[in-house]
């Protein structure tokens, strides 16, 4: 089904019946009154329906997982909410039943604060580990930002600042379908930059096979009118297709979190019948292409990243392999340093493949490349065999800032798509910390 | 059993009836006539006993494995060889059918040249992948070789530096004990410094719940008399504990080795009757001892390497777990980028631990650090809480260029140690390649 998808300015608010605001409350207690040291960051947002929405979430699969997760994870299982309260600076991950009591009291806090019911706030958290909240900054945060909301573009560019932490840049987008001739909306802002592998999953369970690996964190508003069921189905297809099929540096944060919320605001015309319904296709194809924008947004601005390529394996015996030899490759640390030179070094790729756990068969292996909107494959490797590409020509493939890696096994038809990022000498600069910080622990 | 062992020095001529040389015949095919581009290295060795020995060895589990192991992996089974002919400058890895060709054609040629039985001289190469070897300089420097053979330390330092790639520092020790009164000795040299995370066995077959991930190669000699399958039982049991458990980059390379002639020319007192003789023990603690030793020199010349950090973790359910944890760890773009920081980051190990396939539980992780041989640590984290300890005291402790990493999962009793190496901008700046050099794929 062919769904046409026009992009629209703004990101969060485009959807009807949302309104959003994020402010400046000194999560991290530098004391300067002059936002965070990446200059004047806001560091706490609210983003509120005017109604009770339908919910769903996907979540980190990572055992050590921060408190606003674990809140989340409850609360969507009711499948209602009408605000999210989130702050960056501190993640409130192992910080123990205070962080618990916490991640509570702000949930509670935003509800009182906006007077909405008992349970229907939900809470995201990313920055330092192991540090309990500033509670009072919190507090006085929030009632900033219930002061401040507002629907324009401006109010939801607030909120894609304030979550942002080592992001160099704001993230957001929004897109318009129709549904029976009803204008609905897709509206999305996230945050990404390191300790980027996602692996999530809706009850933070590890499904089989599901690799493991950011903190990031996405919020998605909807005016569709729909099930909570069908909008945890169709978040869960849209995220297995983009934030799970991203890499920066191989890292599975605390918080990873992924929340839509859907208020019915578009009329009972947008309402989503089935599964099978035309209306649930074509919100799915936007969901979809909302989730990836946003993922690919993120690998973009990862740490350090001067270089994204998308790994395409085929040919695998099945997706478990086609997705475990894409990641092997995408995580390699030579593989990423020789994108990261600009050298189309098939040696290191073709090693990473060998040591994954794919089925591998040296002698059936292609590795090509493409610009990435184009079908034309340079091939360096077919059947195992370096090709007749000139060392100059394949050089001038891995020379742009964007490009394609196309692996073909042969020995099935499974495939897998990663997005990844090279590894540079300003990703480990960055991260080797600065000790002269004693507040510099954390994701 | 208490074994005393005295190190000696030089390597693998100090065991009686070893001779060995370096030399250089222009593996690369530079044309300079002066040595690789690292200086006047040598790139090809030879390594030959007086008369046959029993031999063992272990090969990487790297699926896509290069020609002079698949040569290894039949000839080691017969459980005899003389020599071993090794070079630098190239794998011989992706190389098809020629490969095959090449690696059996240097050993006959040694065969021939050394005057010893066929099927008696075993290959070892490492360097670029997917380059056919310039067989008439390999020929040529079989000859040289055969013609510098000799028995003292400068022969054998000769060697360690002819299998040098990206390593700094040439690798090897030499060690004694008495067996029955008869003096025994083992001596090795090896090489490393990237693509290292071996984990080998003696089929090339991965074993359950065997690591995945240097060409590392290793030859080691002695003058015990054994039985190949004895030596075999040794030499893995050494493997397991020392380059099985070394990582730099957390890539397995396609080339990784590791071979011990036996020649028994130590007399028929020296005779390792069974598993359970004391002779065996002895021997094994000797193996074990140069292996470890061998294996730590690699991760401190490992590429752009800065500080060493021996990751200990217990208590986890089982051994698999253990294993999983502390690679983990080891592995992390993030842990390794702040260890090189001197940053006492927990938050990015209990991380690490989380998305680990181990289990993991919050509330009872333990992390701390000690010196390399103190008994003393200092705990950042018990029961998933921070402790006391400063800031400043935490800093000091990560702060030498080796120390100890200990974690204890309070789980069950399964351990694991793991010898790990921090990222640093050297690393990356090395491994992004050189573009204007056309020869530089590879391992």
């Amino acid at each position: 089904m062919k769904v046409k998808l026009t992009k629209v300015p703004g990101s969060i608010t485009v959807p009807r019946g949302f309104r959003a605001s994020g402010v400046f409350c000194d999560i991290k207690r530098l004391g300067t009154g002059k936002g965070s040291e990446k200059g004047n960051k806001r560091d706490l947002a609210l983003i509120v329906s005017d109604v009770p929405s339908t919910v769903a979430g996907m979540f980190t699969t990572n055992q050590i997982c921060a408190a606003p997760v674990k809140l989340c994870l409850e609360r969507v299982k009711k499948g209602t909410a009408q605000a999210v309260v989130v702050n960056s600076g501190n993640a409130n991950a192992c910080t123990g039943p205070q962080g618990m009591k916490d991640a509570l009291a702000m949930a509670r806090f935003t509800e009182q604060t906006l007077n909405i019911p008992g349970g229907s706030a939900l809470v995201g958290s990313t920055g330092r580990i192991g540090i309990v909240l500033p509670m009072d900054n919190v507090r006085t945060g929030i009632i900033e930002a219930a002061v401040e909301l507002g629907s324009s573009e401006r109010h939801a560019a607030h909120v894609a600042e304030a979550i942002m932490t080592s992001d160099t840049r704001a993230k957001g987008i929004a897109v318009e379908l129709r549904l029976a001739g009803t204008p609905v909306r897709i509206g999305g802002i996230c945050k990404g930059a390191g300790m980027i592998q996602p692996g999530m999953s809706r009850t933070a369970k590890r499904p089989v096979a599901r690799p493991l690996h950011a903190t990031m964190l996405c919020f998605i508003t909807t005016d569709i009118a729909i099930d909570r069921g069908l909008l945890q189905l169709a978040l869960e297809e849209a995220v297995a297709k983009s934030f799970n099929c991203i890499t920066v540096d191989g890292d599975m944060s605390t918080n990873d979190t992924v929340l839509v919320l859907a208020n019915g605001q578009a009329g009972p015309k947008s309402k989503v019948k089935s599964q099978k319904s035309k209306e649930f296709q074509a919100f799915q194809a936007g969901l979809d292409f909302v989730c990836l924008e946003l993922a690919k947004m993120i690998v973009r601005d990862g740490e350090g990243v001067s270089r994204f390529v998308t790994v395409r394996v085929e040919g695998a015996r099945n997706a478990a392999d086609a997705d475990a030899a894409a990641r092997a490759v995408a995580n390699s640390a030579l593989v990423k340093t020789s994108w990261h030179g600009g050298d189309p070094n098939w040696g290191r790729i073709i090693d990473a493949l060998g040591y994954s756990a794919a089925k591998i068969i040296e002698e059936k292996v292609d590795i090509g490349y493409s610009g990435p909107r184009s079908q034309r494959i340079l091939w360096s490797l077919r059947r195992g065999q370096p090709t007749n590409a000139t060392f100059r020509q394949l050089c001038a493939a891995v020379a742009p800032k964007e490009f394609d890696l196309h692996i073909h096994l042969n020995l099935g038809k499974a495939r897998a798509i990663i997005y990844a990022a090279d590894l540079t000498e300003e990703y480990v600069e960055f991260n080797k910390g600065d000790v002269s910080d004693p507040g510099s622990l954390g994701g």
